[in-house]
């Protein structure tokens, strides 16, 4: 298994398809079905999007999400950290201290400076994260223009619209039979 | 949870005893003895840092572990691939192929190319081993020696051959018993 689960790989997707921008923001519901994705699984991961402020949800029957900041303004770090939570890569349990040589007492020589091995972890740690925070939806979303033909933006647009008007046009009846039989 | 587990806090430890000159290689259970860690955990993951070439076993009353190739040759990587295995940062799904607008037929110029998203996981992957490519058990004993009083390693040194005396003397005392009661 990998360090970093699936639902990144959804949740990086599914942004990608709301930093164009569109008429009506989609729900999560459409966004997994344009994605062919589990649509519990992508709702779960929009909520954790919104808490973590990368999104923001409109609610009533036009309702759906919206990126709540610039695609260049949000990196995949953010993505990959509010998707998973803040992950270390390595926790120092600091098992130097439990050498037997320090009877229980680590001397201030060792104690008190950071272990070597967590300095490595960290420099190792930083360095993945710089990466991860130099990728934007921005950047990715130009580095899927320059591979996909010109009118596949707009026939993302005219699927999604056409799913959010049969959506619409259920919810509206589903309303309108409610106030029938009350 | 961090993304790398203990066990790789207590193979560094413990690796770092024997990149200094033994008269004599520790056992696995000396090791986790000095370093206050769990007996059987540590015998685990010596079997795990054997199977990679990064120790060798000898066998016998006088047995223990040596490092197989010298300090600057043994990388943290090295240890972190040996101890949980070499683990990807991300597992592309391909969930890019999954997009309804393809209709189970991804278009060339999307599935002949690396997906940006798993380009950018790979980088970061990549920044993140160079880091720990970067480090070894030479750079790490030479940082720890600038630290430690200049004893120190010495008293490492009387530590194990007064623990391994013992596990001697009881290794023959059962010998000499099992001759006497076959």
């Amino acid at each position: 298994m990998a360090h970093l689960g699936t639902g990144i790989e959804y949740a990086l997707h599914c942004l990608l398809w709301i930093a164009q921008p569109l008429p009506k923001p989609p729900s999560s519901r459409e966004l997994a079905a344009l994605q062919g994705a589990p649509a519990p699984f992508v709702a779960k991961i929009f909520g954790k999007l919104e808490k973590a402020g990368l999104v923001d949800a409109s609610a009533g029957i036009r309702g759906g999400y919206r990126l709540a900041r610039a695609p260049e303004d949000i990196t995949v770090l953010d993505v990959v950290d509010a998707v998973e939570g803040r992950k270390n890569l390595f926790d120092c349990q600091n098992v130097r201290s439990r050498c037997a040589l320090y009877e229980g007492q680590p001397p201030d020589w060792s104690a008190g400076s950071v272990c070597g091995i967590h300095a490595v972890m960290i420099r190792a740690e930083q360095a993945m994260r710089d990466e991860l925070g130099r990728a934007t939806l921005g950047t990715l979303a130009a580095g899927l223009a320059r591979k996909a033909p010109p009118e596949f933006d707009a026939q993302a647009r005219r699927w999604l619209a056409a799913r959010s008007g049969t959506r619409d046009d259920a919810r509206v009846a589903a309303l309108k039979q409610r106030k029938r039989f009350p």
